[in-house]
């Protein structure tokens, strides 16, 4: 039995400690916007990348005083509501709003869950690049930060109905990046493809980004704050046990998440070069690097619960489908997806979901069934993607019913960076980008013209049969 | 009362856990290095690039070794001297410079305290951008590094009568910020524009940024970076009580820091994209951009201290007047100031330390007067921003006597990438870059022309009446 | 005495403080990651970057399975065996491998190691840029993390010979760095140049990188990183005396690895910058910045035991050394070490250990005679080079002898991008770019043509002396 005196010192570390580390994997994951920034901007073309840059920078501003100010709330409030509990709204708005006072891990804890939240809100950005009026977007932010994530993390974390069945999602495989994966392949699908993203005669025309390099600088940028995102997620390194003693808290396990993560992100690398190499026979940076993230999306629901061997496996199968299920996008759904945010982050996050059964150390050790297991995912996973692909469809339904969720015509054609924002974002190199010109079935190159697009693995796999070099 | 085994065991925790979050959140501010590089790099005409990254380089790299020499030190002198206390200048010279022991904690704090310096010495090179010779910069920093920045820190940090005086600055948004604005706006003021910056008539040219991605990167990094310099503030998260127990320390305020931070930095892009919105109708994304670092600029000094409703407010104010007062700078004063670093660090700073009365917590909960808050930041402010100029006008004043505050004309309009770094930033893009040619009140194009600005927001916002086309 | 339920309280407290300081450091490591990818990358021609970014993605993703499955066993096994130690391959290999289970500290420790592996791993492929088959890359990647570079940690951290003899690595100055600049050097002389890169009569053309502001950024995000690769190696902020009681573990000279750490690399860009403005007059960007690195990579190893005049003698010759020994690679061994990796990695190393006893605070405190710390140092580093160069000039002329060593002429000239990645890193900026083209003595530029280049410092610094300009 430990003195009042020492339960206090006591209690003063863990406090310390925790808040420390939450802190420090926060800035981790808010550096993911750099990311997210640089791996959007790098996969446009160059006359709208300082619009993807502005939506990215909105994102954040917006997004999280919008999510301060009514989101959190609204979550807590879905959480108590749906989950049965005696959740009084009164005392969390006490803690969250009341100006002069409030204990330091109120905040803290707010600024943790708001990481997580603008990260689900800029996936978005980068499936309705080049084409979606940044009103419509923002519109869409806000009404994301306010409503559409909260419902989500009120079902889950915060202690709903889907927590009660049972879903598990660690940190939010499935909550952030499939939400915002199947947000943005609406988005995409309802505000329609880019101007000559797909012909008549059913052929695919390819618009390659302006530059790898940013591209592959953002995924570098994504998976240094993706361990934050993960790894923080064990965020109590420290823990008061019932009896008083100090415990290691979720730390406990830290080590899988660490062991997990790492692994899942270079099985998911190799898992897409593979695949991509298989189809066209060169190792398409691209897919690399987007591979890496899918890999990592795939097991970030399950990262502290799965064996290892599962998480190649997890890793290497979210990796191998993104070729695929990107082609299927793009040539049935013939939904212009252009950062490939559906098969990397929705795809990816619902596979990892999904597997989790199959590789949970719980089943492997004996102590509990698979079906166990799999049926709260099935439904977890369900309810989410429902949610959000109506809630989407339906916001961005109501831009398209009154004009406003693209911009016109011309303004495509001119680029969003002049027609938004007004600047060029590289006045000194290229000339006028009129990549929307007339074309059937080739990559459009920033001369307007049509290029053969077989020296290209990435090109080659996801370009059309017919394929001409005429009308140039 | 605890035994002295276990006090001892409690001041381990306590000076471990510290140092191990002060070195992290150091990490942090100096990764802002990278942050100023692309930010600067990204707004200057590529044939300066180089040169810009070169400044960037050498500020920390000369700068860290004169602060370790002589700045810190001067600091110590010129707080003790001026606070009426007994500070022992060999005691201080005995922990900082005896190369073979050295108790950890002196050194770490050095570094700490260097981070912040460096930021001060670098924010100049974004205003003399484009024609300050390399020595003539190189020179400021090191006499700022020595004796400019260590006398203003004395006074205040140091312990010195400001600090007697009750002047408050949590981070730096005066001492670091507003202090390195005012810096480079008078640099910039005594070496003159850039050729061709201004016309004979009055009317401005804009020379816009050669890459708005390396900019906006730079954003995002010093956003993440900042979180370091301001949560990190809160630099112990335990502490010793008087009876020797561990509490928390500056972390029983540290979810406020946290809160004010991003809410301000939020509210900073906002303030400044609804300005620039008005003005021109589109949404400027370097004017969103600046805006998030000047919200944060707003709020640093101020950070621990205020009502979150006044981060808003003040976030809102230091991004709303960013463009505002840049336009003042351009128009009325004709002072090039490249990078925007008056309006940003300088102009936001000072605007945060003098909100502080309205947002305090001290005054909201009653208990402190407006006026006992208010005296003493305009005398700090008043102090150090006479200080600053005063000290820049002299050293760069007696570089221009001596001819070498800038470069030759021949050498400015050939740009300094060649004549001072002998490279070319990008061999393969672009042709040869002669943006100094003569042109009259529009945009300085890479091939010497001049470009219609009407297209774009923030030129239009920043360009004089008579843009012409002429003399192409 | 403390009763046991306390030791336990102190136990979690120092287990959880340690694994969340190394945990934070382990992923600033990874991030180097991006340093590299953007150092090389903007260091190589436009025609290589995609090639470049894959290399990195894969040197991490690859090699960071290999090291988990099979190096890091490898490396215990190695360090037990040559250490005379009682070393268990069953005990390793049910810590590491037990999927179900699993101490969190195991897998920490191990993810510790991994990033410190992939450090070394990753530095080789700047020195094959532009030629190197993937294939051959990455199967020297395979055959590194597997089995080259644990022989080196087993000989040393872990526990083997050369431990066992004194030699001193603190933080992988020789057991990281010098390895692989040793590795990549020898790499880049097995492969031989690229095309066009030394002419018959015994010039030298130089091929400049396509972005000096990539090259920086990577140089500033190495920077950072670093701090978690050598302030990081002080691994333990806490740790338990031999009574149980809490006691600063190798944080107690913690302050002197970060002051150490900052002065080092602060010197090595001051000292690159002296040398090559002394040979042109110009300070030449790309040397200020390798300079900093090679500073860092110069006090590594010795960068908790040195006084801090020594930091700074041995970073001046660091920084200093970096474009005599680029020119002596070039020139003289006419060796395309194309991202000077030796250099700024092998010769800084190498430098550093064996100045170690000149700097050591052992030998200034009289604790410690010279030779008793040179010894071991001069034995340490010939042995890591010689089984270094020795495994890799074997797994490459290997390679080379069933010619899979290096790309086609015709690809090489094409660029690595396109033959083998089918893709195009810039499609919308810059021309065809065939730098291969037949030139004597020059800048290649992408035109095909050869630029004069005595405007440029670094160039006139590492060309030739019979610079022409005919046959354009």
């Amino acid at each position: 039995m430990l003195s009042a005196a020492l339960q206090s010192d006591l209690s003063a570390v863990v406090q310390g400690v925790n808040m420390m580390w939450v802190l420090t994997v926060t800035f981790l994951i808010f550096f993911m916007h750099a990311g997210f920034a640089m791996l959007e901007a790098g996969q446009v073309r160059s006359k709208n990348v300082a619009n993807q840059l502005t939506k990215n920078l909105l994102t954040w501003s917006v997004g999280v005083i919008v999510f301060f100010l009514v989101g959190a709330a609204i979550s807590t409030i879905v959480g108590g509501a749906t989950g049965g509990g005696s959740y009084s709204v009164v005392g969390a708005f006490a803690d969250l709003y009341t100006p002069e006072a409030g204990s330091p891990g109120v905040w803290v804890n707010w600024l943790f869950g708001a990481v997580f939240a603008m990260t689900a809100a800029t996936i978005v950005s980068g499936a309705v690049a080049g084409r979606a009026k940044l009103r419509a977007y923002v519109g869409y932010t806000i009404l994301l930060a306010a409503v559409i994530y909260p419902v989500v993390t009120g079902f889950t974390w915060g202690g709903g109905f889907l927590d009660a069945l049972g879903f598990y999602d660690f940190a939010g495989g499935v909550i952030v990046h499939a939400m915002g994966g199947i947000a943005g392949l609406t988005a995409a699908w309802i505000i329609g493809p880019r101007v000559n993203r797909f012909n008549d005669d059913g052929s695919v025309n390819v618009i390659p980004g302006h530059s790898m390099t940013f591209a592959v600088l953002g995924t570098l940028i994504l998976a240094f704050g993706w361990y934050g995102f993960n790894v923080g997620t064990s965020a109590s390194p420290l823990a008061l046990s019932e009896s008083g003693e100090v415990v290691l808290g979720s730390f406990s396990t830290v080590g899988r998440v660490a062991l997990v993560t790492t692994l899942g992100m270079a099985a998911g690398a190799i898992g897409a070069a593979a695949v991509a190499t298989y189809k066209t026979g060169k190792v398409d940076t691209l897919y690399v690097a987007n591979g890496l993230l899918a890999g990592l999306v795939g097991v970030t629901s399950v990262t502290d619960v799965i064996v290892w061997p599962g998480a190649i496996a997890i890793g290497l199968l979210a990796g191998a489908q993104l070729p695929i299920v990107f082609e299927f996008v793009e040539k049935r759904l013939k939904i212009d997806d252009v950062c490939a945010v559906f098969p990397v982050h929705g795809s990816a996050g619902v596979l990892g979901a999904l597997a989790y059964p199959f590789a949970a150390t719980a089943f492997w050790n004996g102590s509990a069934s698979f079906l166990s297991l799999a049926i709260p995912q099935v439904v977890g996973v369900t309810v989410i993607a429902v949610w959000t692909f109506a809630a989407t469809a339906l916001v961005f339904g109501a831009f398209r019913a009154v004009g406003q969720a693209r911009v016109s015509h011309a303004h495509e054609l001119e680029g969003l960076d002049s027609s938004e924002h007004g600047v060029d974002t590289y006045p000194e190199f290229g000339g006028p980008d009129d990549s929307g010109a007339r074309v059937d079935g080739g990559v459009i190159r920033s001369d307007g013209g049509v290029a053969d697009v077989r020296p290209s693995a990435h090109r080659d796999a996801t370009v059309s049969d017919d394929e001409t070099e005429d009308e140039l």
